[in-house]
């Protein structure tokens, strides 16, 4: 990607537009970080990107005990975009599911869907908290678009807008399906996925005969053991990006 | 596997041999979770296995103060052997490393050495505590069999004893490789493999020249995101399987 400039740290900044000579002010966190973790100075260089532009060559502005600005200098590498990939999970217990949301950002995924099943017990995530933890994955793992993580919601009405060319990996427990590669062979190169992850207790009956009836679900099985929701998205993931690269 | 005991706690025990009416005597910890976690009584079932000689439907004898004993009842499942991949990882710091081996194991990986390269930092593991996990990681995915985690060695020892029929597969960072899931495709169905992962600062060229240089490496690159150790890990391993699953 940027090969001279991979020693430089590589900072996400949430705004519309990237220009070169452009200032821009980073967070309190990202302020925190260069002043205090990296000991930065002002002229240090870092590597900014928004998640649209492409990759920025900038150096340090200002770095005070106030705020840190940084000055763009020249655009160093092309915007790319990840494979589309989606997740759509149940939310699982708080530590268990930062780390999912952490590991799709950091394979690729391009959105991220808290859904509500009937067995799920959270009822409540905080949203920005994990987009932030989508953000630091993908300023470390050098990705230049951003996991857009979604609020809680449910299935049925992310069903009703559903496009039927996107295909729903329905992953099962114990249930008779294929094994996700045999039935990733099968679909056309460049086809759009999504990967749905159930509760810890897995999904209803009633719910499976509701998403096996969907057009577009393609049930699969991620082998004979029994993985944890993390274990199965993160596994799913991995094989389904493999697949998307392969072509 | 044994679907009408799916909900019977399952508890591996290192005995060499299990046959129907022995008793066995579980560990202190096994003690405690029956007796204080599922308050488990006189009579109450349970799943055994040894790694080796399948599942045994088992009842508790005693469960006193002191010790927890179970009979052997019968056999409820024949042994299986997970797919002959193995791990071959550079140990990382505690929390990312034990993470990699309760996934591994949890993946359904046979062997995993922790390995040292020239840019590992760690240069003590715990072997007994690892394999404490892994074996914990087979109770709870329903694995028959155990993930065997050697003591800290080194690649060139591992080298001169290696099977060339057993392809090595090779995860490169920025390196030029190609992905690992087209490498798979060349290979013959049922190739034994084992997966390389590397510590934090990457491989040195010294080392990639070495690698590179075995007849049974096999050079793989896991797309374009710069992903941990621990990530990477999994998700070769995920590819892996899904492939050695496949025919």
């Amino acid at each position: 990607m940027t090969q001279p400039y991979k020693t430089l740290s590589r900072i996400y900044v949430p705004v519309e537009n990237l220009s070169g000579g452009e200032t821009i002010e980073l967070s309190e966190g990202q302020h925190h970080y260069l002043r205090n973790v990296m000991r930065a100075e002002t002229g240090t260089q870092l590597r900014i990107f928004n998640g649209r532009n492409g990759e920025w060559l900038a150096a340090i502005e200002e770095l005070s005990k106030k705020k840190a600005v940084v000055t763009l200098l020249e655009k160093i590498g092309e915007q790319t975009a990840s494979e589309d990939i989606w997740m759509l999970a149940s939310p699982i217990k708080k530590e268990a599911f930062d780390f999912m949301v952490e590991k799709s950002a950091e394979l690729g995924a391009v959105q991220f869907f808290p859904v509500i099943c009937e067995r799920t017990v959270v009822s409540r995530i905080n949203r920005d908290r994990l987009q932030a933890t989508a953000n630091d994955a993908a300023e470390q793992c050098e990705r230049l678009d951003i996991m857009q993580v979604s609020d809680l919601g449910d299935l049925e009405v992310l069903f009703e807008s559903w496009s039927p060319s996107r295909k729903l990996i329905f992953c099962l427990e114990r249930g008779e399906a294929p094994p996700l590669a045999a039935a990733l062979q099968k679909l056309p190169p460049d086809t759009p996925l999504a990967i749905l992850i159930g509760p810890e207790g897995g999904f209803t009956e009633v719910e499976i005969a509701f998403i096996r009836g969907q057009s577009f679900a393609l049930p699969v099985s991620l082998g004979t053991r029994i993985l944890k929701a993390e274990t199965a998205a993160v596994a799913a993931l991995a094989v389904a990006q493999s697949w998307a690269q392969k072509h």
